[in-house]
């Protein structure tokens, strides 16, 4: 029973609420808010932008996630007493109290968040948010909005990734929660690698909470937690008689080892007796873990076995799983066996047996795979899909545009770090395949550019200008808050899953192999490319000098 | 004001309780728990372990933390009626209904847990945690454990290695806030990061929490922000008139152009601006970031000038943040002013000036910064520190050691993989400087090794048994949960950060050198040897195989 949409989105402006208090920022967005509140200007309209400098895992594209978590944050941002206590301790004792109640009265009714929606394919340098509103509001929303976006974007790129790596018909599991970056993080990444493409995940808590396909069978514990096969004697619901599946899977065995010429001697009965007691419990749902001891001496056999005495009693195996060693090569083994027995036994259902592969995957290993003859239906991944190991953080940064509705830069020595300033309308032009072709970063008082119509613009990280036709035009940002409120219904996560799916599908494959994708082109309009030039010139206002003299 | 410790047992313990509910686990975990209940087996008492298999950052040691939350998890664990109506709806429809009615009685009332106490220096291998108990129920609490356990003792140990990358008197500010892998990983890791070595943190959530000095000033967009000077003449409090205050810097910056040959020309207006509207706001907190523009041309001697402002109206500046470019150099450089403007300025307070550095420092250019000449006070570190780049995940496991009495052992193809079955004493035996030599695992039916006395044992990993004599022996392990009650009072984070420092000086530079360090050895008693070589031959009572004939 999946929690309904709206349900979801309580609990998730709940656990917001809970997480992601105002506070949960950087000090000096306080301190820099009441020096602005200080010099009278915490009220002037701004304009900030979020956006990231390189694709994560030298990909050549990135899924934006975490709009949704940022609009709930939004609307309910607000300072408690208390917090306010808390800041006026740590603030210097010569403050001035009427920023306090300045803080106190503080709310989001002023801003206008415009963003390219959740689970959207974007790239490098485009700014995916604008943060528009009073400069001393704005300015201490940073952090908290960064936070949201940075790792749900990231972890969900990488499912995506993943997902591309492991072809369109495997399926694929989350199991990373217990190596997740705090429980928080294990919960964030179960959502937003589902969203990225991922088919269920183990975290029952992520399918409590947003819905999400949940299994799971057995670890190794519960194989070794059996010594004997007097431990399954014992069943609480006393409906069938162990006794009578001991002897039958028994006589199987025995049947088995003489056409797979394997040893008896080696065969676990406590691996025997695990596997029994979990046909016992779950005759329906039978998929142990078979690597506890031996694949090819004990598991295999043992699960057959009761497999088959399973489905004498009229009951429909599951499958096995793998965890550790050369899983491609056991999945072959384990599928010739399982076609063997189907055939030698009359049982047709061994034909389609699912075999799961879980041993530390990574997308490389998940590529390595897909170009490995394998049986493998099913792959469970863990550690390196929630903590990203490749790359663990993404850069998002939160910078300053336009202020008083004057356009900001940021110079740097390293010119991929200057920003690009002004308050801009952001434009994706496709191909007449439909591919997206160039995203484009305008002044937003510029006319749109219209379908079939060559336009002039600038490459970012290029000298020549570039002249375009395209098919089509899309605004790629929307406007989601506004004076308090959110101003868009937001898409359940089963849509954003489609949407991920469908707008990678759409790029064009130089942009999304996985490794050397070509860059894709973003650029700015001539007129933005003059403004800069001009402030860097200095002849524009906004590249002021101090004459001392 | 920095919250109470008690205070803060309280927010942690709430926390806890929205952060990791008992949902928070793997779907298997309840599959098993059912298979285990229905074979009648769920309250055999069993005894898990909890260890990692290797130190993470190719050190040599680690640090141990989580165990409060593990504490405060357990005292608050149970499921809601709205659980079970979840876990109802994903487990198969023949599950018997009076599992549900376990499920909804459960607690952590028969679970014994005996652990290495909170922030503890630790090596691979050592069975942390020992958590026992009803089989179903120690089994149920794997997941959430490893999750609380794994990234706080990762982001400790990566705090503390920065710490000594960093030399002892330098200051450390955690800044990873907006990089860390969702709201509350940037929690977790401002408090083991402070824990583990770092003195401050930008986060004030954090502060707000735990009692964490936090720290900020500026960021660039303030500078930005600031276009002329005309956008300081506003102060809110009308207690200073700034336009003397503009005339006297302004006199100061000629007096300063002269002095270091700079040109008027190229020093930047808004940043004149902005420090001097900051410095108004507080003149008793002056350290603004200088590199928006130009650190050499405008930022440097625009601090000074507002500086020597400052210092002349009665002030006290505090001094600079340096956020790009090569830190080490451009210290040296600003050092070099500042003791010129003191002395031909003759304002002493310009020679203890502090200087902040953050530019994406890792623990490599921490060791390179300690190499090279430098005037750099403070280093603020974010991404590598919260993210821990170099290994994002500490991999702890949780194995079963024991059933009924009887130790249980997992098999490996991988002998790294297999367990050391039994329910253990842990020991860690001193050298006669007081410095760890060797930590023990016993049975726990063992007598405890005695100080003085010559014991024989096996190094893990090596085949030889090794005769030694420590001089002072201590349990590693305390009983800190018990009938459902914590039953050790929760040291504060204050306590914990001062045994952090304390236990690594009494670390051997062997094993606590940064690169490749000297192995710490963990050795297994004879006893215990001889159990696992009985366990491996089968002539135990645990290895029994079936014999199918």
């Amino acid at each position: 029973m999946a929690a309904p949409w709206s349900k979801a989105c309580e609990a998730m402006e709940r656990s917001i609420r809970a997480r992601v208090p105002p506070m949960l920022t950087d000090l000096y967005q306080f301190t820099m808010a009441y020096a602005y509140w200080n010099s009278g200007r915490h009220n002037e309209p701004a304009v900030f932008e979020l956006f990231f400098r390189e694709n994560p895992f030298g990909g050549g594209f990135s899924l934006f996630s975490g709009v949704h978590d940022c609009l709930l944050f939004l609307r309910n941002f607000g300072f408690t007493e208390e917090d306010v206590e808390y800041l006026r301790s740590v603030l210097p004792p010569a403050t001035n109290p009427a920023f306090f109640q300045f803080l106190r009265e503080l709310d989001c009714s002023g801003v206008t968040l415009r963003a390219v929606p959740e689970a959207t394919v974007v790239f490098a340098r485009v700014p995916l948010m604008e943060v528009a509103g009073p400069l001393a509001v704005v300015q201490l929303l940073e952090t908290s909005l960064l936070c949201l976006v940075n790792y749900a974007s990231l972890v969900c790129s990488n499912a995506a990734r993943f997902r591309l790596a492991a072809g369109p018909d495997r399926k694929l599991l989350e199991l990373g929660l217990r190596r997740a970056q705090g429980p928080d993080g294990g919960l964030t990444a179960s959502r937003y690698t589902h969203i990225g493409g991922f088919d269920m995940t183990s975290n029952v808590q992520a399918g409590f909470l947003f819905g999400i396909p949940v299994a799971g069978t057995m670890a190794h514990s519960y194989v070794t937690s059996f010594n004997s096969l007097e431990e399954t004697l014992r069943p609480a619901d006393g409906e069938k008689d162990p006794i009578d599946l001991i002897s039958l899977t028994k006589g199987i065995l025995g049947r088995l080892c003489e056409l797979l010429g394997a040893e008896p001697a080696k065969i676990h009965e406590g691996e025997l007796a695990a596997f029994l007691s979990y046909a016992i419990a779950y005759p329906g749902n039978f998929l142990p873990v078979i690597d506890s001891y031996s694949v090819n001496c004990s598991g295999l056999l043992n699960f057959c076995a009761v497999a088959m005495a399973l489905s004498e009693l009229g009951h429909r195996p599951r499958g096995v799983r793998l965890d550790s060693g050369d899983l491609c090569r056991q999945s072959v083994e384990v599928r010739r066996v399982f076609k063997l027995c189907a055939k030698h036994f009359s049982i047709p259902l061994f034909e389609s047996l699912i075999i799961v592969g879980t041993n530390n995957i990574s997308e490389q290993s998940m590529m390595e795979l897909n170009k490995k003859e394998n049986e493998i239906n099913v792959v469970g991944v863990g550690t390196h899909l929630v903590t990203c190991t490749r790359q663990p953080s993404l850069g998002c940064v939160y910078k300053l545009v336009e202020v008083r509705g004057n356009p900001r830069m940021k110079f740097s020595e390293d010119p991929e770090k200057s920003t690009v300033p002004g308050k801009k309308a952001v434009y994706r032009l496709l191909d007449s395949e439909g591919h997206p072709l160039l995203d484009l970063l305008c002044l937003s008082e510029e006319p749109p550019p219209q379908a079939g119509q060559t336009l002039s613009c600038y490459p970012l990280g290029q000298e020549a200008h570039l002249a375009i036709t395209p098919t089509q035009v899309t605004c790629l940002r929307q406007e989601v808050f506004s004076k308090g409120q959110i101003t868009q219904p937001l898409c359940s996560d089963a849509e954003c899953r489609d949407k991920v799916q469908r707008s990678i599908q759409n790029l064009d494959p130089r942009h999304k192999r996985l490794q050397d994708p070509e860059p894709y082109t973003v650029a700015l309009s001539d007129k933005l490319h003059k403004l800069i030039a001009e402030i860097r010139r200095g002849t524009s206002a906004e590249g002021k000098f101090l004459l001392t003299n």
